[in-house]
């Protein structure tokens, strides 16, 4: 059960695709080039590759528990996550001024990748600590970004995110928690909160729990939705630890997957009222709550990608050492590694399309953050936002629903032994099955992709995004090699089917939503396969460049065949779901609700 | 966590599409009619309703457990496997002579499911029992049948298969568990083999293990494999039990799903030999295992379609209860329950019709079975064999995979509920996992059809059904309602798909291999496709005609609305298979193995 973090891919995504000397050369960024994102990606691997990823399989035999009220974390997390703090990765992202190393999000995602790669339950505490950092940096007073940042920056403190209540999953209206006004300025916090990650555990001194809550007399609905900062233990003036907050674990879940990561049941109140401050304006703390969410909807999107690229390799080791059968074009005398079957090859092609696909789309979207945020030009900026925006669902939605199919595929290799859970393949296929839930399902992704990103401009960033996939045709039309022809081919087909469907959902948005929304998953589903598939293109193209500068040959035949076998395999699924979303809306609407 | 048998939905495709009349016209079958389909069906869901499916959550909580080489069963299941051999169950597809019913697959099938989808694991006993029944009917001498059929068909005894050792899994050329011929006619048996289903348990008396062993001096390789009985307890002339066999279950494994199904490692003869005896000739023993694996191969397909059904009630049912946002078509004023919205509706009619159309496959597969063992006319036995063993890879493989599709839904409709393991729906997600792993892949099941089903005669059974397919095609335009076009437009782009696959695959299996071999996969699940839609298709035409007539009004548009959302949203992945076979041979030679 080794993990090796891809380095070398995710050097090639970042220097060819995410094109970093251009990010090199924003301001603040001077100094992240290759060299220091080669440097900063072997240091993440090491420590990854040695300390975390042996806890894995542990964590899921061993899951943290319960008891009395606190949290035990299997045993070498609290030493690990020790480590992770001490070598600064959990700052890695975030502003120098608050202890943070102040990389481009370009390369920290690379990071977030190993990391998650290696432990997923683990993972799943800096994951949850960076974005309680990020809403404070947006929304909190000067005060709260002093006490609260540099502790969780040092790994001192971890963050939660407190939205859903059993009533209100997935629709944060129905929030009932209630913040009571107190005289000196502080709230006191009512309420149950459950699937809270991380929500208690043994591994920091403190946690900082920020809590959806709704203050007495506040509006229905999400406009009455305030955010509260709530610590487990409250902070003196000076820094230290003061009394035990009223916030209590009550229990945890028994989960499919992720068993390492405690989802903790808070109740909060229970003696009196938890003592909570306010993050920003009285009723805005959904909007805060979406800068949280956005980046955790990123990073989700990269857990799926860190989790198809180990069940990758997993099934690669197993596929090479496994005997059975003799290949059917007779290219072995008897029984052969099963890696000779064509079959096996089909699984781990995909598998391995599939990954690095996700990747190069996953590191394209951080450089428009990174432009985004960090360009002089504000029209650049702009253009960088709208994109990365629109990338971000796709990621999220698109990265998951895959990483199902990567896993379970990682298992298919294994045959008898992937069922059996001592072999570790089953561990990621079941983990990989939170990933399209947790942070807004698929669908909530896609009602964002079909909502907010595609009707609301009448389809304008979408088809922008096709424009420049034809330019990448162009491109490969003009390499004229039988490879970049072969994808060519493909990427024009799916492209045509993707302007069809960004017209077609544009259009009925409003004239007939059920239609629209009806499409949305399987539009979601093929945007980003087209999105990951383009990518794939230019990763061609690149390695062409490459081979025919004689640099790195294996690696970049290795590229070229992935990326033709992407355009072959996995973009003419693109063709399916056109059909289904543009011509299949009446079959869903004509079964009455009563008869399902 | 409730189940209800689908007898409405199976009597429909027992009446209209494997035409149960026909049935009951063959010898043998005189009382098959209609009425007793739905008597047996009727009775088979009581029993499994109330006592099977209670226990199938029981089981994944508490499995079977080992201590000193025995196995106790969950709870409950000793007694609700009495009642199942008390109900004669265990033999209603074996012939009267034994004890059994005699009734046709056609209606037997329905049953199995029933019982799958109440319960896998408590299934996967009698599942196993049939398999061995049927290897004896055929294989067995006359007095090995009378000894060892009737106590299993009145459920004493069961039944097990023991092809699999450490080093054999799918290819049993490599079996080592080896016989030594005694002089009394016996055989003494040494050595380890795993991953046998229920190969020790608590429920039944005695337990006849069906053993392929290779007698001293055999010939290498598969040529060289002889079956063996094993009891686990010997059986005096009078059928009653004698002494303990020499055969020890040393372990079972802890595994992702189907938990209270015990899975043995069987150590044979570490006290001098166990004593088997052989079945039919020496060396022909893989030959009468196939008999059993592919009674087998047939019921595993059917446990994915009863998966898929169990999943899909249980997901409606939460769809129906969880209230959570307002639909996007302001249909309701508030939140209201989530199968108002889209998506989920999506979701719940791809299950719907991904169930219904492997349903509706595997019972003309049935049929074509009964016919080709009981027509009078040779001719009319010969093409429903061909037609039958062409369908049963088709049937498992499609089947199995869809089930991964349908469960996984399944749980995704429950948001973050269904990753908790107390909800139920991550059970099923689990142990369908397995069904495209045992009893041959879905690659052997591929190679299959791709090697003895397709290119050994050329495709021409394969373009005879398209040829089918193609006249269910002239029947939807004689229909002409816009249902009936809509479906026919997709089932004939589906059916030319397919006819270039074959046509390709039957060109490339002998001059490139390792071309045809690396579609295999893609080409079962686009044939799948095409025979579940054709059937769904042939529903759609039935449905008709029996709302024309008045009859069942609900029933018939629900069928009508789910056969054309099968369609327009299923039909179509054939385009993206299709391209992937014809296309996608030489990305996949592309990559040299060592760049894995």
């Amino acid at each position: 059960m080794t993990f090796k973090a891809p380095v070398k891919d995710m050097l090639f995504a970042l220097e060819h695709l995410a094109q970093l000397d251009q990010i090199a050369r924003l301001p603040g960024f001077e100094d992240a080039n290759l060299e220091t994102a080669q440097a900063v990606l072997e240091e993440c691997a090491r420590l990854n590759e040695e300390v975390v990823a042996p806890l894995n399989w542990e964590g899921d035999k061993k899951p943290s528990w319960w008891q009395d009220g606190e949290v035990r974390t299997t045993p070498g997390f609290a030493e690990a996550f020790r480590q992770y703090a001490e070598g600064g990765w959990q700052g890695l992202q975030h502003p120098v001024e608050f202890g943070g190393q102040g990389l481009p999000k370009t390369i920290g995602a690379m990071c977030t990748e190993i990391l998650n790669a290696a432990n997923l339950s683990f993972a799943l505490c800096p994951l949850l600590t960076d974005g309680a950092i990020e809403a404070l940096l947006t929304a909190g007073s000067d005060a709260q970004k002093a006490t609260y940042i540099p502790p969780m920056i040092e790994g001192r403190w971890t963050g939660t995110m407190n939205l859903t209540e059993p009533q209100a999953g997935s629709d944060l209206s129905l929030v009932r928690t209630r913040a009571e006004p107190q005289p000196d300025g502080t709230y006191k916090i009512f309420g149950t909160k459950i699937f809270i990650t991380y929500g208690e555990h043994d591994m920091a001194d403190n946690i900082v729990h920020l809590v959806l809550a709704r203050v007495t007399g506040a509006p229905e609905g999400v406009k009455g939705i305030s955010l509260f900062i709530v610590p487990k233990y409250l902070v003196n003036a000076d820094g230290s630890l003061g009394a035990r907050n009223d916030v209590r674990c009550v229990s945890i879940e028994h989960k499919l997957g992720i068993k390492a990561s405690p989802t903790c049941v808070l109740q909060y109140g229970d003696q009196g009222g938890a003592i909570g401050y306010l993050v920003g304006e009285e009723n805005r703390g959904l909007e805060y709550m979406f800068i949280m969410m956005n980046a955790a909807r990123y990073a989700v999107g990269v857990q799926g990608i860190a989790l198809s690229e180990r069940a990758y390799q997993k099934a690669v080791q197993y596929a090479r050492d496994r005997v059975q059968s003799r290949p059917v074009d007779g290219s072995v005398a008897g029984a052969a590694p099963i890696i000779h079957h064509p079959d096996v090859r089909r699984m781990l092609m995909t598998m391995r399309a599939l990954t690095e696909g996700c990747r190069a789309m996953a590191a394209v979207a951080a450089a428009a953050y990174d432009a985004a945020h960090h360009h002089p030009d504000a029209a650049v900026r702009r253009q960088n936002q709208a994109f990365y925006e629109f990338m971000v669902p796709l990621v999220k939605g698109y990265s998951t629903e895959i990483s199902h199919e990567v896993t379970s595929l990682g298992v298919q290799v294994h045959g008898g032994m992937g069922f059996i859970e001592e072999t570790g393949a089953a561990q990621h296929y079941r983990d990989a099955k939170i990933l399209t839930i947790y942070e807004g399902t698929t669908a909530i992704q896609a009602n964002d992709l079909v909502g907010r990103k595609t009707a609301r401009d009448g389809g304008t960033v979408a088809l922008a995004v096709a424009a420049q996939v034809q330019a990448t045709e162009a491109a490969l039309a003009a390499d004229g090699s039988p490879d970049a022809q072969a994808v060519r081919v493909r990427l024009q087909a799916a492209r045509e089917a993707y302007e069809e469907v960004v017209r077609y959902i544009a259009s009925q948005a409003k004239a007939d939503p059920v239609a629209a929304y009806a499409g949305s998953v399987p539009y979601l589903m093929l945007a980003g396969n087209l999105m990951a598939g383009w990518q794939m293109a230019r990763a061609l193209l690149a390695a062409q460049r490459e081979l025919t500068a004689g640099r790195d040959v294996a690696f970049m035949r290795a590229k070229i065949a992935t990326a033709r076998f992407y355009a072959e395999h996995i973009l003419p699924r693109a063709l399916a779901q056109r059909d289904a979303i543009v011509y299949g809306a009446d079959a869903l609407k004509a079964l009455a609700l009563e008869a399902y």
